[in-house]
């Protein structure tokens, strides 16, 4: 066999192959500092967005009716369907893949001063992560500031419930106390008691923590709680999901920016 | 060896195991009318609801630090953790699981006339239906009217994602179109156009229809619904969590109800 030259899909070594596999694990993808997005959504997002996209792996149905963006250094890879469902995480991706440089912003300190936005403290489960991503995209919040105990965004699960957002949202991983000592925004925290979303003022811009799923906001970032909030509760349920509880703050927070705390809603 | 006389926790059969294993399986859920419930909390909660329990399975320190309200041809059964955690879907859940009736009531058709709630068509993953089940708990939402098609409620990871919360909110499962034409109440349905819910009377008591998860509400029950109502966009995300989306919706629901449409919030 010789090369051919100048094709546009070369074939996948199995050395590339079990690059992409070691993506699945968080030491591997931090030491390569690269992830891996799956499904034909994720990765249009994704060659549309300032990633640096190192390789798309399709099926000759993919790539035959997809245009690929070229970037510089993009490789691009043909496979079977298959082979393309082996190297991800889903099943049910046989279309494509693609990997991606982690952007060196990711484990760097946010703006100090006037970042505002959404502070996750220990959020372990990654469809909650995936779907506040989402939901931040939403509602138009930009910035997700995360305990380094979170779950980390370029695990697979978080992409896929994310449904393409991360492309749009800032996720940084930062110690919360360090961040929450540099701010001059207001801190907000969601508790079982506090002060009722529907009845209370929610500053905006500001910052508004969200607690782990069971154990709630930790020891060492309640003394930045300024104001606690709740969601007022009508039944017999112990709590909301997170990624829930999430969503309706935000919702709240958004429409009381948009129509101001107490006046009448504009029909 | 000979059996020990009057010991209250009996052991655990081959065929007992098998049977509570067959029913993470809805075909033998619905041939046995029994389905399995995992973890403490739930079982908790499901040995103080209306559910008959066939069984309990407990580990040695489980049962001697829980008293099991008895009831009348209920079986206790000791084990270790390696078995209970191999019986059961979450190999986490290393304490206690129960096996109850499906009552009757599950696949009748609900009271016509003024059953009020949320209508579910085709919500397909399981972490949903339970996210939802947990959320009508929290805001006192009394009844659920799911398509045939929707996931079951007895499916393991509903169960665990309701957080115990199904034994307090009445689900059914009946045909919606035959359903939605006996009601007396109005009926809104979410799409992703439509009267903003910021700025709109909901109707209090009705019914909200969800559709699915890609692909909203079906052309079978579109016909039914009165209003369209969606939640404002702010950012770039196409769409939000089915479940999400909900729950917002349903926070607004009851706020409306509590505090008067387009009146000021009490402080």
């Amino acid at each position: 066999m010789r090369a051919a030259n100048s094709i546009l899909f070369q074939k996948l070594s199995n050395k590339t192959a079990k690059f992409i596999k070691s993506l699945r694990v968080k030491k591997y993808r931090q030491q390569a500092n690269a992830f891996v997005v799956e499904g034909v959504k994720n990765v249009q997002l994704l060659l549309s967005s300032r990633y640096t996209v190192q390789m798309v792996i399709g099926t000759p149905a993919f790539l035959d009716t997809h245009r690929i963006a070229m970037q510089p250094d993009l490789a691009v890879f043909q496979t079977d369907e298959t082979t393309l469902a082996a190297l991800g995480t889903f099943t049910t991706n046989k279309a494509v893949l693609a990997v991606a440089n982690i952007p060196h912003t990711h484990t760097l300190l946010p703006p100090p001063g006037d970042t505002w936005g959404l502070v996750l403290d220990n959020i372990r489960d990654p469809g909650n992560l995936g779907a506040i991503v989402r939901m931040a995209d939403w509602y138009n919040i930009p910035t997700l500031i995360c305990s380094p105990s979170t779950v980390d965004l370029y695990n697979p699960k978080v992409l896929h419930a994310s449904m393409g957002s991360f492309t749009h949202v800032k996720v940084y991983y930062t110690p919360l106390p360090a961040f929450l000592s540099t701010t001059s925004l207001p801190i907000l925290g969601t508790f079982t008691s506090g002060d009722n979303i529907h009845c209370t003022p929610l500053p905006f811009p500001g910052l508004i923590i969200i607690g782990n799923e069971s154990r709630g906001i930790s020891p060492a970032v309640l003394p930045y709680v300024q104001q606690q909030i709740r969601i007022p509760r009508y039944g017999q349920a112990a709590s909301l999901n997170a990624a829930m509880a999430t969503a309706i703050v935000c919702d709240h927070w958004r429409r009381q920016q948009q129509q101001g705390f107490g006046s009448l809603p504009r029909l």
